[in-house]
Formats: structure tokens, C-alpha cells, sequence
């Protein structure tokens, strides 16, 4: 069922792939890299597996492979910055750094983004931050799929917002999560193995719970972080309505139902308030606040606390935010990525099509 | 079972206590306007109902009357605030007038705030950058009564978060929420009715659901926002401890366990690693990312798109964040402010202790 690939042979493959689409050897590095990062880190759902989805979209036209990113409007400390339709996972490393150097000089920076697509994983910007002893926020939001507290519509994505902190003896803290009960990426894996979803997950064509992960093809949608208002789902949408402001509504990218669809067999509205997909990311300098070495003492304090909490399972200790992707990642640099066939299978497409070696 | 109070008679009996235990007339102003704004929007679970706790905070000697609130560490844009053990409700309006006066200068001010107590409604904060055409941002650090995903201790407060927006024709969007699965007030509405509580709201002290809402008090938990895993409680955890960190890591209060109690009758902890409560306060300006004018005529479309949404049930529609506080707001203004009965005897112990004439 599936294959196990060293992660350099993946990056130079993805690397290829960037580069046979028209992207500059930078580009295809950056990309390859925030795509192997995710693969790395276990998040399956935004590594190589979109590769093909980021191709199909450039054959749209709707990727830029070129594109000339430039900040259009700033302050000291703000920038708004437009993607020219390219790689989201250009176009935020891109904002990312304008945010730190900012934060270099004035203590923090923080650059919301429009006419950019699909940026990877949150968290593989928030940690540029954090490397500088920042702390580092990245958000993005996404295609719609979320119906808010009482719709019988998809109005959001799953707006995923990530904040970052570095610590000292311990690894980084990344909380990075998207603002439904469960990401589409997990939607996706019941799909494919035809597995009932937990009520709480989504709800069908008429507003009703549902297991069926096929619902959504019928009308239904995926529910805020809450699942419902007596579980605190206004609380999700009004997370999720956070990052699609921050994100779409501050830069002038489109927001709600407007932000274009990630797969390219769907065209996005025609009546479009913005350009592309929209992102927020920030930066402070924790000596901004305090001593660095006394923050990440602290930090050192809480994360030993939280990991020698009295849990409910003698067994199952609690999990420190960030703590099983960094397991993932030092697993799998060792170890290899492992890919299921349906994704060989459409990498090796992809290798075909572009005369590139197969996997 | 209740009483109806002119917004005025409260807020000069409000004043008048807070005068009574050493504020200055305007210290004693402001916290009465906090206290107020909350009865106001309908969040009686932080008005003048909190005014007995705090004064017996204030006994205990662990809030200072008058206090010394400054700045002690900064840059351009960032800044630490001690609060001086003074009330929270004129420590984060401090550290919030910081922020917006950087703001102005540089785009954006962040400040974190260490050495406070419990400071009322986020929201109260937040809008005072949004008053400005800026973007609001408000948490704290909360005493500890949630349990992270798979504890059984309580190591997190509900930790609020609060992010505020301006709208052109359409009130702000304001998103206010406790990061826990339900508020601490509303399971105080449930204690005092003795009506069961949804499950997923509290965990007893095996570690299991209940719906006792007494359970917290034999070794129970809240449970944060997700509830379970399976419905995203780490993403619950996750934003709590978000909040936790900016607000007590970074500015020296105390943080998870150690966050002092609310209650007098509790101690703090004898091994606390900071000082007091923790806050963090930030304001970007709006017109350091793009126009006010296209942001807010682009707000009002986002606003008027949800609120128009298909909805399951056709005479419920979407809940835009913060409008049900804002029609209490228009109602409670002309119509008065109801009281229960047992916050009207409390506050009347108040005015008979300190001579001032009973409610």
C-alpha cells in the first residue's frame, strides 16, 4: 500500500517538477522545501501529495510561476504584499521575511497578503520567526468548505492559524491548527477509506450530524472547531472569520466564499471582491518584551510542567503543541517518507508528463 | 428574582466602592466603566456582579488601590507593563492606551502586561484600538480550571482571546470567547440552578464526562474548546496555552498553574515563577495595510454575506460575532440593567460596610 522514499530523493524530484512548471531554481527550492517540511513533519495531507494539484492549477493559469511579489503599501511595522497569483509557497516565505525584518528593527512585523494560492503548512513560516528568537504567527484562509454556526452553506475554509514560540533545553512550541473540528485532510482519509467520521465532524445537505464523509459532495459541509453552539462552534467561526479577515479582508485578496477553490476543476465566482488567496503573518522579538534567556527559562517551565501533568491514562501523557510533528520529523529524516501508491502513482504521472525520472 | 438599575445608579454605586477602598477618581472611573460596559452587553457574569471579589482581593492585600502601573521594558513597538498589583481593569485600559499610541507612530503596538488581576471583558480592551480605525487584540491569563487534552489537573484558566474589528455601516465584528468548551459563567448559571450541564463541558475527578456542574468541585475540570480529542480539544489546549504564553510567559506574570487565584478565599501558590496576573494587549492601524475606507465598504460585504447566509432552521440566521452584545447594549441602555437577586444583597453588604447608600 505504500512506498518509502529517503527525503532527499522526494525534494529532488518535487524540485524538478517546480522547476519543469517555469519556477526559478529558488523558487523550486523554497517550494520543494515547505512541500518536504510538511511530508517530514507528518502532515501527509500538504506535502508532495498537492504537487499534482499545484501543477493543475498553473495549467489553469491561476498558478504564476514567475511571479513578481512586491510589497504594495507599508508602515515601520506593516506591509501589505501581493503574490502576482504565484506559489503560496513563495508568497509567504516572502511576506515572512518582510515581517521579520521589520521585527528586527522596530520589535515586531506583521504583513497581510493577497493574490497568492495555497501556502503549504502554516507552521513552516511561523518556525522562520522563531529560528531569529521571534515569535511567529502565519495564517491563511482557504477555500470554503466550513458552514459558520447555523448556515446550510460553505462561507469558509478551514482557516488555519499557527503561533510559534521558541523555548530553550526544550524544541519550539508551534501551535498550528486549522479552525474546524477536524481538517479536510482527515475528511480526506476517511473518503478514501470509506470510514464513518465522528458526529461533530460535518453535517449533510439538510444541516443534520453525519458520519458519511462523502457528504460534503452533497451538499454538506465541514463544522467550526465546537461542532455545534452548545459545544462553543461560534467560537471556531469566530476563529475562522479572525483568519479570513486578517487574511483576505485586510490585504484585499477575496474572502469567504469568494476565496478561490484549491482544485482546478472547480472555477472560482465570478464576482470577486479581491485577488487570489489571502494570508496573515507576523513577527515580534521576544527581547522586545524581556531577556530572551529568561523567556525560554520560562518556556522551559511550562512545557516540563504541562509534560508532568497528572493525566487520565497513567499511559497517555499529555502532548506538548508541535510535539508529534517534530517525533514525525526526526523519524522520518532517518527513516524516509513513506507515500501511498495513489500518490506514486500520480507523481510518476507527473514524471511522465515532464520527462523526469520516475519514482 | 431580579431587579432593573438605571446604567447611571450602577455605575455611580460602582464608582463610589471603588472609591471607598482607595482608588483615585479616575481609577475609580475606569473600572466602573469596565464593570459596566459588561452588565451592558450582557455579560453579567463580568460586571458589577465581580465588584464584592475584588474587593475582597483587595483585603487580602493582593490588589493595590493605588498603584504605580508603568512601562519597563520597550521598543518601538513592543512593551512590558507592570501592573503594580493594581486592578486589571485599569491596568490593561494602561497597557492598551501603549499600544495605540505606538500604533500610531509605527503601524502596529504590542503590549504584555505582568503584575494584574483580573481585568473584565477582552472586549472592552480591544475596542478602544478599534475607536481608533485600528484592529483590537485583548487576552488573559485566567486562575487554573481547565484541564489540557488527556490531563486530569487543572492547569489552564479560560483564557480568553479577543480580536476586534471596524465595520462602515455595520457595528464592529468582535470575537470574544473564552478557549474553553464553555465559560466559567455559564457554568456558575448552572451551579446556581442545579441543572445539568451538556457533556463535553466538565470532566469529573476520574477524568470522565459528567454533567454535574458541581464536579469542579471534587478534582473536576473544565474541558478546553473541542472537548475531546477527537473533536479538536488540543486545539482548545493549544489556544489556551497561546494566551497562556504571550500573556504570562513573556511578560513575567505567572502562567498555567501558578496564575493566582480569582477567589480570595484560595491562596496563590508558594512557588510562583512571576508576578501576579498576565495580559497582552496589541492594535495594528488599519491604513498600515490598505485604505479604512476599502476596508471597511469590503468589512460590510463580508458582514452582509453571513449575515444574509442560507441557514438550516430559515428563522435562525447566522450570528455575526458580537451583535447579540451589541443589541443588549442598545436594550440594557434605555431599558436598565436587570440584577439577581443575590448580586443585589451582596453589593448592599458592600454599601452598608462602607456607608454609602444600599442599591
Amino acid at each position: 500500500m505504500e512506498h518509502i522514499f529517503p527525503e532527499q530523493r522526494l525534494r529532488e524530484f518535487t524540485h524538478n517538477i517546480f522547476k519543469s512548471i517555469g519556477c526559478s531554481d529558488e523558487h523550486a527550492h523554497l517550494s520543494a522545501d515547505v512541500l518536504l517540511r510538511s511530508d517530514l513533519r507528518g502532515i501527509d495531507s500538504h506535502g508532495v501529495a498537492r504537487l499534482s494539484g499545484y501543477v493543475r492549477l498553473w495549467e489553469k493559469q491561476r498558478i504564476n510561476a514567475t511571479p513578481q511579489i512586491r510589497v504594495v503599501h507599508e508602515t515601520p511595522t506593516t506591509a501589505t504584499v501581493d503574490g502576482d497569483a504565484g506559489l503560496g509557497l513563495v508568497v509567504a516565505p516572502f511576506a515572512m521575511k518582510v515581517a521579520i525584518k521589520k521585527a528586527r528593527e522596530y520589535g515586531s512585523g506583521w504583513v497581510s497578503v493577497r493574490n497568492s494560492n495555497h501556502f503549504g503548512i502554516a507552521g513552516y513560516h511561523a518556525l522562520m520567526a522563531v529560528e531569529q528568537d521571534m515569535i511567529g504567527f502565519a495564517m491563511t484562509n482557504a477555500s470554503p468548505l466550513v458552514a459558520p454556526t447555523f448556515a446550510n452553506e460553505r462561507l469558509l475554509g478551514t482557516n488555519p492559524m499557527c503561533y510559534a514560540f521558541p523555548a530553550g533545553k526544550y524544541p519550539p512550541l508551534i501551535v498550528d491548527m486549522a479552525t474546524s473540528a477536524a481538517a479536510n485532510g482527515k475528511l480526506e482519509i476517511a473518503q478514501r477509506l470509506a470510514k464513518a467520521v465522528p458526529e461533530g465532524w460535518i453535517q449533510d445537505g439538510s444541516g443534520n450530524y453525519t458520519t458519511d464523509p462523502h457528504a460534503l459532495k452533497s451538499g454538506g459541509s465541514l463544522l467550526p472547531l465546537g461542532s455545534d453552539r452548545e459545544h462553543g462552534s461560534h467560537k471556531g467561526f469566530g476563529l475562522s472569520a479572525t483568519v479570513d479577515i486578517l487574511s483576505g479582508v485586510l490585504s484585499g485578496a477575496n474572502y469567504g466564499p469568494w476565496v478561490p477553490p484549491f482544485v482546478a476543476f472547480m472555477d472560482p465566482l465570478n464576482d470577486q471582491p479581491g485577488q487570489g488567496i489571502g494570508h496573515f503573518v507576523g513577527a515580534m522579538r521576544v527581547d522586545g518584551f524581556r531577556p530572551v534567556e529568561d523567556f525560554k527559562a520560562n518556556m522551559d517551565n511550562w512545557i516540563s510542567r504541562f509534560k508532568n501533568a497528572r493525566t487520565v491514562d497513567p499511559d497517555q501523557k499529555v502532548i506538548i503543541p508541535g510535539e508529534p510533528e517534530l517525533e514525525a520529523e526526526a523519524d522520518r529524516k532517518l527513516n524516509g517518507i513513506p507515500l501511498v501508491n495513489a500518490v506514486v502513482d500520480d507523481l510518476n504521472l507527473l514524471a511522465d508528463r515532464f520527462g523526469i525520472e520516475r519514482l
